[in-house]
C-alpha cells in the first residue's frame, strides 16, 4: 500500500528536531515568566472575520480557511494578535493593568515555501497592554532580546532596528504631505535596504511630490542615525517632529538602562507593513543580515477599538521559531542533548523480566530516567546499543548474584562494576553520589 | 464595532486556565522522559486520506476538513496515530528498536459538545513499537498510570480496565462464531456497563446465534474476573483460548512488578471500537465512573502495514486533557499557583524609572522573576496591587536613600524594611537567603 506524504512545507518533528523545538519553547517560557508575563492561548481555529477585520481581505490568500459542519467560516490562525484582541476585549474591564501576556503558539500560513518561511511554525508573542508610555515599549523589546540572550546570542550577533510610525507621520506632516498619502511613502520606505539606494530614490521621485518637498524628503529619509535625522529635519526647516525624536531618545535610554543599548540601531526603513502600528516599531536581525527578521513588533494603540473594545494602549512582538532555529544552527548554539536514559536494567533470563521492571519502577519513583530491556538475551547487542544511546548505568538482573540477593551494576564510562541490593535503594544512592 | 466570539466548544486560555494546561503538559513530559520515551510531533494538518485510510470514511463527519490553495484535501488532525504511522513508516529501517515515543498534541474533532468533550483538546500519546511481547503493553500502561500518580491520583481514585481483543477472538472462535461476525459481537460487548444487563442480554440474543452458542456466550460474557472467565469457558467446553488467558495473566503480573497491580480490573466490556486493535486493550476510569474514560489504548500490530510500511508490533495510548482536568478539579489536585513576581521595583519619581529598570535587569539576569511599575506615583494603589498579586519584595527606587547610594526594600509578608545597594547584587543575596 502506498505511503502518504506529509503536507508540503510543514515539518515532521522526529525526536531530534522536536528536542530543538522544545528547547526554543522552554527558553521563551522561562524568559517571559522571569519578566512577569503570564501565559495564554486561544483555539487554533477562529472565525474567519476575526482575521479579515484586522488585516483586510488580502490576508485570505495566506489563510487555511474551512467551513465547519455548522456552516461557520473558520480559519487556522496565521498570527495571534486578533485572538489576543478578542480575549482582552471580552474581559477588558476585569483585567488588572498593565496586562502582561505571552504565548508560544502554533500557526499556519499558506505561503510560498522558501528559506526561513514554512507553512506551519511557532511564534513567541509578548504583549503589554494598558501603558501608553515608552517604558512599555522598552520592556517588550528588552524581553525579546532576553529571549535571544538565553541562547547565548549577543550584540555582536543581532541588532534591534528601531523606528517610529509617529515620527514618520510627524515628518511627513511637517513636509506638508497629507495623511492619505503617507501609506504610499511608507510603502517605498519599507523597501529601504532591500533595493539599491538609486532605486529607492527613483521610487520616492515617482510619488509625484513637488521638487522642493521631494528634496527634503530624500534628505530626511537617507539618515542613518536619529541625531543625523534630527539635524537634517531641522536643516530642512521642518517643525513639529521634535517630541517624537525625544520620545525615541527616551526609549533608547530605557533600553540602555535595561542593558540592551548595544543592540539598538535606528533605521528609518523599519515600517512594519502599512496599517496596524501606531508608534515605535522594531525588527531584530542577525548582524550579517542574511536571514529574514528574527522578530518584529511595535506599538498598536488602536487595535482594541477595531475589535469592538475600549481604547487601550498596547505594544508587542512576534518571534518565529524557523529563522531563530536557522540562526542557532549557524552559530552552533543549540544546547540540546538528548535526555539520556541514565539507568537501564537488563534481565538475564525471561523469568527476571518482572524483577527488572520492579527495579526500574523504584528508580523512576526516585525521579531517575530509567528503562529496561524487554526480553533477555543478545547481551552484546544490548550493551552496544546502551553505549551508543548514552546510557550511564547498566544493571544486570539475574545470574548468580541474584540468588544471593544482589544485582550487578556496570558504569559504562569506566567499566567499573559493583554489587548492590535488588530493591533499587542502594542503586539510587550510588548513582546520585557519582552522577554529578 | 461588534465583538467576534470564540469558536464554539473551544477554549480561550486566559492565564489561569493556561497554567493548568501547562501543568498537565509538563507532567506528561516529565513522566514520559523519565521512562525513556522521546518527544515527537507532526503538522496540525495532514492529507485527508491519511485519516480515512486508518479509520474509514465515517471519520470524515468528525473532521475539520479543508482544501488548500494548491487544491490539496487536508484535515486538522483528530488523533495522532495516523501521523505516528506516517513518520515511522517513512524511516522504518533507520529507527533503532524499540521505538519509544511520546507526544503532547493539540487536535480538533467536530463533535457534539458536552461534558468532557470539546472540539479542541490536548492528548498525551505514548507509543512503543517493535516489541511483540506483553512486556511492552505493561510498560505503556504503567506510564499512563505514572502520569496520573504525578498529580497525586492513586488506585483509590482510578482503575485500569483491561481486556484483550485476542482473547475475545479466541473465545468467539472456540464458540464456532465465524470471524466475519466477531465485529457484531464486539459492538454489543462494547455496550457492557453502558446499558442495563437485560438490554445487553437482549442485544446478544438479537445476534441470531443458535440457542446453545448463545447460552455459552452469555456465560462467558457475564464474567467479571479473568479467573471466573477461565472457569466459565472451560465449563462451557471451550478450547484454544488458554494461551490468551495466560498472556493476560503474565501482563497483569508485569503490571504488579511495576507497582500498578492495585489499579487493574479485568473488564470483558473493554473493546475499544471495532477495528484497529489487535491484542490487549485498556481504558482508565475514575472509580466513581462518573466521567468518560481518562485514557484508552492497546495493541495495534497491523497498522504499519495498512500505512504502507513493514509489519511492526505496536502498543500505545492516548490521554486527553479535558476529562483529566475535570477529575483534578473534582479532587482538588491542581498544583498550579500563579508563578508570582518575586520582586517589583517602584520608581518614586519619573527620573528614577530608568534606574528601576537597571535594577530589574540585574535581578532578571540573576534568574529572578522581577518586574517594575511603569510610572511613578499612586504608591498606595501600587502596594495594594503588589500585595494582591503575590509580590514578595517591593523595592523603592528614589527618595533620600537614593541620594546616599541605596534603595529601600520591603518584604511584604513581614513589613520589614532594609536598605541595600543600588546595583541589585546585595538584593539578590538578601532574597536568596530569605526566600526559601
Amino acid at each position: 500500500m502506498k505511503k502518504i506524504p506529509p503536507v508540503k512545507y510543514m515539518r515532521d518533528f522526529y525526536p531530534e528536531l522536536m528536542r530543538q523545538r522544545l528547547e526554543i519553547e522552554s527558553a521563551w517560557r522561562a524568559v517571559s515568566e522571569r519578566a512577569g508575563f503570564e501565559p495564554w492561548d486561544a483555539p487554533i481555529v477562529e472565525h474567519l472575520d476575526l482575521f479579515t477585520r484586522k488585516s483586510g481581505e488580502e490576508i485570505v490568500t495566506q489563510l487555511y480557511t474551512l467551513t465547519d459542519r455548522g456552516d461557520r467560516e473558520l480559519a487556522i490562525r496565521p498570527e495571534m494578535t486578533p485572538s489576543l484582541a478578542r480575549l482582552i476585549t471580552q474581559r477588558q474591564s476585569a483585567l488588572p493593568r498593565p496586562i502582561k501576556w505571552y504565548c508560544s503558539a502554533r500557526m499556519c500560513r499558506y505561503e510560498r515555501g522558501q528559506r526561513g518561511r514554512l507553512r506551519e511554525f511557532w511564534q513567541w508573542n509578548i504583549d503589554l497592554l494598558g501603558v501608553a508610555d515608552v517604558t512599555a515599549d522598552a520592556e517588550v523589546m528588552s524581553v525579546a532580546l532576553d529571549g535571544l540572550e538565553e541562547f547565548g546570542l549577543g550584540p555582536a550577533d543581532v541588532a534591534l532596528r528601531l523606528n517610529s510610525r509617529d515620527l514618520l507621520a510627524a515628518l511627513l506632516g511637517a513636509l506638508g504631505i497629507p495623511e492619505e498619502h503617507h501609506a504610499a511613502v511608507y510603502a517605498v520606505t519599507d523597501k529601504r535596504g532591500k533595493v539599491p539606494d538609486e532605486t529607492l530614490t527613483k521610487l520616492y521621485e515617482e510619488l509625484g511630490l513637488d521638487k522642493a518637498t521631494l528634496e527634503k524628503l530624500l534628505a530626511v529619509m537617507s539618515c542613518s542615525t536619529l541625531e543625523e535625522l534630527d539635524r537634517a529635519a531641522r536643516g530642512a526647516g521642518l517643525v513639529g517632529f521634535e517630541a517624537e525624536v525625544e520620545k525615541l531618545q527616551r526609549l533608547i535610554g530605557y533600553l540602555e538602562a535595561l542593558g540592551k543599548g548595544d543592540y539598538v540601531v535606528f533605521d528609518i526603513g523599519i515600517v512594519r507593513g502599512l496599517a496596524y502600528y501606531t508608534g515605535p516599531v522594531f525588527e531584530i536581525f542577525d548582524r550579517n543580515a542574511e536571514l529574514r527578521a528574527i522578530c518584529g513588533g511595535g506599538r498598536y494603540d488602536r487595535l482594541m477599538e477595531t475589535m469592538g473594545g475600549q481604547p487601550m494602549p498596547a505594544v508587542g512582538f512576534g518571534m518565529g521559531d524557523v529563522v531563530l532555529g536557522e540562526l542557532l544552527t549557524e552559530k552552533g548554539l543549540w544546547g540540546t542533548a538528548p535526555a539520556n536514559v541514565v539507568a537501564q536494567a537488563v534481565p538475564l533470563a525471561d523469568e527476571r523480566i518482572a524483577d527488572a521492571m520492579r527495579l526500574v519502577a523504584s528508580l523512576r519513583a526516585g525521579g531517575m530516567m530509567a528503562d529496561y530491556v524487554m526480553k533477555s538475551g543478545g547481551l552484546g547487542k544490548v550493551l552496544k546499543r546502551a553505549g551508543e544511546s548514552g546510557v550511564r548505568w547498566v544493571i544486570f538482573v539475574g545470574g548468580d548474584e541474584w540468588d544471593s540477593g544482589q544485582v550487578r551494576v556496570k558504569e559504562l564510562a569506566t567499566g567499573e562494576e559493583r554489587l548492590v541490593g535488588t530493591d533499587g535503594k542502594e542503586l539510587l544512592a550510588l548513582i546520585a553520589k557519582t552522577a554529578l
